[in-house]
């Protein structure tokens, strides 16, 4: 490690990453986050939200497509989406590849994060943002939800960790929350979401949620990818009313990325069903997870990756 | 992170692990090599041989079951082993886990580290060294095969990464090496490997190390899996003559994984079997490799991932 | 930095020292504290105690000189010595080395930690614990001091900073203290002691310190020196009711270095002399500090540097 | 260490500092050298230029009170100076605070760097560069003395290290620089320099660069001082034909101080006359030191401290 500038990510309490930094591009505070935009040399521009590595110019294409398109291509016709959360805009992105998509609202709490993705980071929205089809709000995706009336085919969930007790993400990941995108999905819909990082010594993020989904849904899979850029595996899962996710047949999926004439650089089809078989282990964390996160008793991660219940004290 | 001692791994040139060490075990220099033993909190005993991790104490099941299992599941009856490298003891733990084993040997050129390993690490061997079944031979593992009229049934490779110009492990990289393990085969034979990371600005060492097992052997099947205590994607192969290993079909697996009553805590016949499908980037990185390393021209990795190839002066 | 063992010490909150360590020579746990010793190739030896270097192999004669003879010269015949804290028997050592000493009491309260250094650390007692002018009591020197009835010439204070509220140091940093040490002094006897870091940032340690002493003693007078291994500016101190610890001649001190045939390596004295001159910005400090350290307000430093009172809670 | 921005600064080859970076001011390249400016929480603004700290905002009074006065004051009226190097324009500010000056000429080859002070670094300069005394050359020092014919009385170098083989700063540090810088003294002339850090491993920057002015000039001096941002004393010398610089009286000192009017932070007459006395260790290495740096065989700094000879291949 030559002099020069770094930063440090803690990954675990117990293990820190330190990126080289070539130049510093943007970093600030927003009202919901510290921001940190930097050029690296291996990852090209690397995006930090607070502690955690969001995504990188080089390999978001693997975490952007591990999130979209199994929940995309398992629904037969999804016309109206909703992403929650997804700042970037490559969510949306890869959401508006869909030519069957006429509309998708993106909605982000923090506007002020949204105007740096959009002058700083073109490689991730690549000008999603002015397609006809997007509609950006910026609320609170919860209030948003309340207030709505509208219906989605599909819902992506898009957001960081509920890390720390003080996190004010914790009320996106209840059963009341979960219950709430249902109530806003059309029939025959599906929900895919961002589920927590799947580590040995973290291994109850992904289960809570998981279990927690199951309260509120009929049919959940998990799924998981390893994203070069977070140095980690990360767990994702799809969930439904309608139809078992798993269920899919390697041949529909092949014949939908090809009639939706999907330009895609990670998956294929077998990819795609094979990130859906678990390892045992992990199988055993799902099965064995009792916790159900609550509106009136909400998880939140502890720095050393510990699930715990407490009320939210906003 | 708090005052303390820690330990510096550079996983890529631009991004270092800094991992916290509760107590050093061990540390020293062996005729080849450095090796350091510590205890962390999140992962147990971590062992770093020159520069990179190694296994670590919490994890290891997920790398040994990964490199042994795939290798001696796909050979009906695998009654002569042969470990090429492995100085830990644990891949020789998983390969006499199967009760068809007769005779394990392993062969590894650093006997000092093997001592570390039979003081240190119990949690790795387990005591498999004392096994009947089990020949510990220290020397060059190409000698070795030079020297030996034996012939395997299985032969499993575990050795560290070819990084760095002067690197003596390069002559085990080669089309030769190759052959020479092919030519220690029984008939039905089956050779499985530990065959670099994978990661996007390392793409060709796994790449160049599948190319070249391919001009050796007839069926060549890469397959990975993520090692957390190594915060990586890591590749594997399986190569024979006498049949395609991605041929098994689960089912058969799974009868040989009850037949053998194994107990296994990670792999499944399933995700055994989803480990070989690979995305679509690596796929094609795979396919448009031509980099075969030989004994003439020998590749070796340079700090920053590119694979090169000039003749190796020992 | 290659890859390997680094030690984290943070010499500041927002700055922290990475040193390399080549080989860790023990390292734990007493009742007291953290220790941690290990080679480094600038310094030789390195010792930490709990957060920050205690001292090195290479300069400790520098710590160690300036820390003893400036109150064994200004004194005329040092006949009985007593060390408060002083572990590595280093500074026993110095003391030692003037021929006037009859009997030299070091009190530390780690015994084990004693033990550590006559074992691992000859460098620095260089036998000085087997001295029959020598007697090392290992308890509380408060406890000490009330039990004896003893009088000493030369009182030496080497104990490490009370940084941190919970710091059981923090009763040995107060007017009731000094008193105490006063009133085992014998006519004529003066105290010397380290007095904490100068640094910008830290600023009001050393000046509080000396502001309490000058609330027990009538005469006070800090001095400094750079220490090498800490990367700091450290400051000591003289007090005395005898006599003004700066008014003492060059000429003087000249005579009794060669009358004691003391063989120094790092002063002479002019240099000591020198050291007594500050600088405007640190008098001016020394001046306005008004802040006094007692048994029922004792200070305590934060990790920012920022000096603070409330009572100790055991 | 919370997650966050980090400068790595190796202070010796075994010891690194990492500053938390709060924000990045500016960072470059000019075709000189690497820059980095940052906002730190102990030490206000930091510059960083190549490998090593430079000034920071906190504590440049400290250095540059250092570098400048005892030039300025050991000469009785000086008139015309000049500034190799200074780039920040703290150098300047300091030495327009005599108001015997007239003119003041700062030779720095590195334009684009200052116009980064100008535009980023206005506490140190503070508004020095628009004194109409102040003249600003944008050049190659050497080139600079060797076209002009104008005379100075007081001459401060103020330069980085010739650390690394291929650094053209060498050429600044060899006796025939010193005889160029002297063939443009007045009568009664006298030059002030910073002259590398002292530090037990790397003693010889600083005996080697005394010994080389020696060389040129009848009378040198060196003197110390802790500059608390760099976490290191730092050496420095006077230099002059006319008079010993150290055979000063300390009232003499005072009546300038008072007659020119000087505005001090750190330095007073006594402290001034202080930071020349320096300790056995440092007097001895001065002694002993026979390289003469020259411009067939100018020396330069190891990553490790050693002082080397050999000719400069621009």
């Amino acid at each position: 490690m030559d002099y020069g500038m770094y930063f440090f990510e803690h990954v675990t309490p117990y293990e820190t990453l330190v990126r080289r930094m070539e130049r510093v591009i943007a970093s600030g505070k927003t009202p919901f986050q510290d921001y940190f935009l930097f050029e690296s040399k291996g990852f090209g521009k690397v995006l930090i939200l607070d502690k955690d590595v969001q995504s990188t110019e080089r390999d978001e294409y693997i975490y952007h497509e591990t999130l979209v398109h199994p929940a995309m291509l398992t629904h037969p016709e999804p016309k109206r989406v909703l992403i929650v959360g997804g700042g970037e805009g490559a969510t949306l992105r890869e959401v508006l590849k869909h030519p069957t998509v006429e509309k998708a609202v993106m909605v982000d709490i923090d506007g002020e994060l949204v105007e740096v993705a959009k002058r700083h980071m073109p490689e991730w929205h690549q000008g999603a943002f002015d397609d006809p089809r997007a509609v950006l709000v910026i609320d609170d995706a919860r209030a948003y939800l309340e207030r709505t009336e509208e219906r989605y085919d599909v819902v992506i969930i898009d957001l960081t960790d509920p890390v720390g007790e003080d996190n004010p993400a914790r009320l996106l990941y209840t059963v009341e929350f979960y219950r709430l995108v249902k109530a806003h999905l059309n029939p025959g819909g599906v929900m895919g979401m961002q589920a927590g990082m799947i580590l040995l010594t973290h291994h109850r993020v992904h289960p809570v949620v998981h279990r927690t989904v199951r309260e509120a849904f009929r049919y959940v899979r998990s799924y998981k990818n390893h994203i070069p850029g977070f140095f980690l595996n990360f767990g994702f899962l799809l969930a439904s009313d309608a139809f078992d996710p798993a269920a899919f047949s390697e041949g529909v999926i092949e014949a939908r990325i090809r009639e939706r004439n999907l330009a895609l650089r990670h998956l294929t089809a077998p990819y795609l069903e094979a990130m859906f078989v678990l390892p045992k282990d992990l199988l055993e964390a799902l099965e064995k997870e009792t916790m159900v996160s609550t509106d009136q008793n909400p998880f939140y991660v502890t720095p050393e990756g510990e699930a715990r219940q407490a009320p939210y004290k906003g």
